[in-house]
């Protein structure tokens, strides 16, 4: 039997999804928890990683169990047996063939910047504070050339080597709401850090101090050492895998 | 000199606005923030309480200054001195008749109910789950008999006494915004509890509990022993205070 799950998580006191030697992480909790319920260890197969402090709305993990398992009990306990930042919100039987990493078609990505002089109080564990005024226009204008097939080179952070980094976005757009402008984009993939180093070099251009053809420049000089700095991991929402 | 604030708070890991004798209030930090910076302690006059947990978007206060004192560099200290919890989002001077509390026209408050099977992970701190599915045009239905001027005692929590419990509603509404439903509120002044039991009565007519007639004989009723239970204080904030 194979069985999907998907999860939401407030990523703030955890070194990320996957599993680490020393620090705690997402993935850790809950196999120990489906340890605890199963009474046999499983390796969870997660669609990708998410670095240390993001948080997940639809986090997609799946797992291989050959014995009985009412899927509704096994909800109740993942959610009793991790602490309430991390929550199971779908529990599903799919085909044997399904692979949480290897099957997504595409994964959605929101950032959060609170753009306010003052910084949040209630949206602080959320949020990316930039005091500056930025320009929307102007990052709305230069985000489109992201848009389908690139080498996001300049966009991956260190440590990030793949082999191909290429990948394809299918739309990026950036809008206001309330006192945050909120930032989506969706990928085929992501390159390490891709998504917050696009965001570190947009805020730039929303300030005025990189221009939107510089940014598109950027795109083609792949060089890392040329984008702006990584934003922080506490804007950065997974918010959706899609299959 | 006549100085007012407005602040946003999480009030998680408070007692609520006012100053008491054993716990750690909003009030209480941002008069000790004072004391630091003026070097003499002040007396902050609030719009009004918020109970234990509950949060605020635009609490107002004022305070009484009679030496010199540079309104940014005060708002800088505020936010320098309390944890990131409490933020003073403005510092204005006002007119010496100005009385954060007596001068205040009405309050809005808004209460966020997470109506989804699972609870929120990302949310937790700022709703109130409700796991069973709640009819919204009903709720909608009902509480238009809140609108206008009435004596709100079945609303009223244990201890809130008031000689006159006549409060005047200019408006409320619920409505859905993805897994949220948002309940929001002005009245000129409300009673000790009056959101959250609102609240709490309504999620029955939500549930098909108690019908909407039944919800507005309780009004007239004024009998507090049968409103429903008071909604928890996570998921209420004061949103703004008009003068």
């Amino acid at each position: 039997m194979n069985i999907k799950l998907t999860i939401e998580y407030d990523g703030t006191d955890y070194h990320g999804w996957q599993v680490q030697p020393k620090d705690k992480t997402i993935q850790e909790i809950l196999e120990l928890a489906l340890e605890e319920i199963l009474r046999k260890r499983v390796r969870l197969n997660g669609s990708g990683r998410t670095d240390a402090g993001v948080h997940a709305l639809g986090q997609v993990a799946n797992f291989i169990w050959t014995e009985d398992i009412d899927l509704w009990r096994l909800q109740r306990g993942l959610n009793a047996f991790t602490s309430p930042d991390i929550v199971v919100k779908k529990v599903e039987m799919v085909s044997d063939s399904f692979d949480a990493r290897r099957d997504a078609q595409s994964r959605l990505y929101e950032y959060r910047i609170w753009n306010q002089p003052w910084p949040p109080a209630v949206q602080r564990r959320f949020t990316y504070h930039v005091h500056q005024p930025l320009e929307l226009s102007a990052m709305q204008e230069t985000i489109r050339a992201l848009e389908g097939g690139h080498d996001f080179s300049s966009f991956q952070g260190t440590g990030g080597d793949v082999e191909d980094p290429i990948r394809k976005v299918y739309h990026n757009s950036i809008h206001q709401q309330g006192d945050l402008l909120i930032y989506t984009i969706e990928a085929n993939a992501f390159l390490r850090h891709m998504v917050r180093n696009i965001v570190g070099t947009m805020i730039e251009v929303g300030r005025g101090e990189r221009t939107s053809e510089a940014f598109a420049e950027l795109l083609q000089l792949r060089d890392r050492t040329r984008a702006g700095p990584t934003a922080p991991p506490q804007g950065l929402f997974l918010v959706e895998v899609k299959y």
